[in-house]
């Protein structure tokens, strides 16, 4: 067995112990940012890189990141990793594939004995996915300096802010400014695709040319409650029968706006109880495109839809917008060299585009940044069917592997 | 102050103390059934009547009894009563108003040295709104002796089954047999209208005819839960719009059939993130009519729809229905002796029925029952603007003590 088909193995068995650190006790996997599963996650990951020889630690908003130095000490590093907490419910290998891989990358090169003209920066990122907080990529954001306004305040649905969060894992938001990349000269991800193509097209890799923005909403359908008995039909300003037109609406859009998807993943419908008409209710709304005009474009043309629902039901609908990314055109000096790695693994060079948002997109706002995609069976992402084959895991772990040792600083071929 | 005026302020101040039982910190009234707030409103109802010389106790079933002996011995009794229990962020009126006049009909009996003809025992019942447990009316149904099989294994959102609920109040689920009514003759409820109809007449008191019948259904909505940036609109099975057509379907349904109410109360999404599509919703449906045949129908229309509308879809909506209670039709002997009561205080005779399920339809089916209404502000109900006037209370309160001074065993003229 070659050290490559061992360290894809070895990836496969961590990704499968990995998806044990969860939240919830039956099995699910869910892993919300800095929550005890999260954090043991962060700690198992940074054993694994001790075991190695590297130093690892957590950063000020909760990444964990390590340096392998380079063959003179303050090389110019390039930045490898993805996210490791996950949606509610989720696959295991969303996000961990690509952070896992990145020690793997940086394993192989040490069992190899092998330093390189450049240092290699891994992070394992946090808030990826959005689930816990009304924020995202906290952690890309935190490195990019791109931090919002006011985001220590974020607050979970037990009322927790983010900053009590921060401080209760021993992180120190107040120095988050220190969490940004130093000497990073590139950013790469390695990811499943989470969409049908590369299985489609019979290929295991992907290069990414683009990600997808996105913008998400949360709405708040104010209504009257009242007796679900004694109040007749045309008296009635029920909340939910408002919120369910718009998330009609929400699927309209996207099927008649072409490049457009929409969807509604959460809904609350208060007081909550079968026999009171609902007199409040609230749903977030997510909105992708990999054009920022169409996409800002069914944004507005919603929210004046649900304006006129709900104006039309005597309710008030107020739309807040809680995350704006613009979509990202991968750096074609990053897209070149991937693609070069693809070819030199004897895989056929593909392209396509992200339909999910990914912390490369706000490394891109700092440096030239770009992702591999890896196929995963049916599409199926955000899920526990999430899977993919042990020889797709080693295509995506040789091309990665081969685009690191390739890579200059100034991107001219090796 | 006559006692009559001095009673009624002493009830709307009670009504007003005994809303700070609530299982909310924030003011708000939420007493669901063998909550601790349940419980201690319970202990609180147990005082009032020790210290006019009752002997309370809690039945089998966590309801609060009282009797109130007649002159003879072991005369038959009249039950006179209505629940405690609340649905969540509650008003004050509905069910408590009920409960605590009756403690105050036979409190004015005491300060007059009056004993009558007929025993009254005063009851206080829980679970009438079904809140907690997929169950409803659980306490008139224990006196009538309807409990459903398997009742006891109802189990509330955090899994705790009614059995373990019961046993923790100190109840005895297994003697519930022993909760049954015993030389019951009739039974009575004052309740608040949670209708607009008195108001719009400009009465404070009406006397009902006929209690609305009542279905739930529990629907589950399987489809396929997937990333929201990922999975194209037209290879979705977004278990939520469905939901979102069939909760339109039922509020069509509402307005469709005439003498049908429906409504959903209950919606829930998983697994419940933004950015994910959903792949299990669940929701409540209650419909109601006056007709048992019409509401049956409007049932079984909206479970077919369900099915067509997760079938275009590609989804599978699976139906349960958890509750069905048929219309009431007040015995006409009681309508008469209110009607004679509500005359007999000044105000005019007026019919109507309600539109809400009270414990009165389920203690009809074991002996004569019937119901006065008090007009409540605006019709509101299940809310916290609830309210009625001091003055309607005092209308209320007198015509149920001029019923109860003046009925007899046997319905004649008093």
């Amino acid at each position: 067995m070659n050290i490559l088909e061992e360290s894809s193995r070895r990836l496969m068995q961590r990704l499968a112990e990995f998806a044990e650190y969860s939240d919830e006790p039956d099995g699910r996997l869910t892993r919300l940012y800095l929550s005890p599963a999260y954090l043991g996650a962060c700690e198992r990951f940074c054993q694994w890189a001790r075991i190695i020889g590297l130093t690892p630690y957590m950063d000020a908003v909760g990444n964990i990141r390590a340096r392998y130095e380079g063959r003179r000490v303050g090389a110019p590093a390039l930045m490898i990793g993805s996210h490791i907490d996950t949606v509610r419910n989720a696959g295991r290998y969303d996000g961990n594939l690509g952070a896992l891989a990145a020690l793997s990358v940086v394993e192989m090169l040490i069992q190899r004995r092998e330093r390189l003209e450049i240092a290699i920066e891994i992070v394992a990122f946090g808030d990826e996915e959005g689930v816990r907080f009304p924020t995202a990529m906290t952690g890309s954001r935190a490195l990019a300096g791109m931090l919002s306004p006011n985001w220590l305040d974020a607050k979970d649905d037990d009322d927790v802010s983010l900053r009590d969060a921060l401080m209760a894992s021993g992180c120190s938001p107040e120095l988050a400014q220190q969490a940004r990349a130093r000497d990073v000269f590139a950013f790469v991800e390695l990811h499943i695709e989470q969409g049908p193509r590369l299985e489609a097209e019979g290929l295991a890799i992907g290069t990414v040319t683009a990600i997808n923005g996105a913008s998400r909403l949360e709405v708040r359908v104010l209504g009257s409650a009242g007796h679900a008995g004694s109040v007749p039909m045309e008296l009635r300003r029920d909340a939910l029968c408002a919120a369910a037109e718009m998330v009609l609406a929400v699927e309209r859009e996207g099927i008649k706006a072409g490049d457009v998807v929409g969807t509604v993943g959460r809904i609350n419908a208060l007081p909550g109880a079968i026999n009171v008409i609902p007199g409040v209710v609230t749903f977030s709304v997510d909105v992708r495109s990999t054009s920022d005009q169409t996409r800002q474009q069914s944004v507005s043309k919603l929210e004046a839809n649900f304006r006129n629902i709900a104006g039309r039901r005597g309710a008030v609908a107020e739309v807040t917008q809680t995350h704006n990314a613009n979509a990202y055109e991968c750096d074609n000096r990053i897209v070149s060299g991937l693609d070069a790695a693809v070819a030199a693994c004897g895989q056929k060079v593909f392209h396509l585009s992200s339909g999910a948002g990914h912390d490369a997109m706000i490394m891109g706002q700092i440096c030239p940044a770009g992702m591999l995609f890896v196929r995963c069976a049916g599409g199926i992402s955000h899920n526990p069917l999430e899977s993919i084959t042990l020889a797709d895991c080693e295509i995506g772990l040789a091309t990665l592997f081969e685009f690191v040792r390739t890579v200059r600083p100034d991107f001219e071929a090796a």
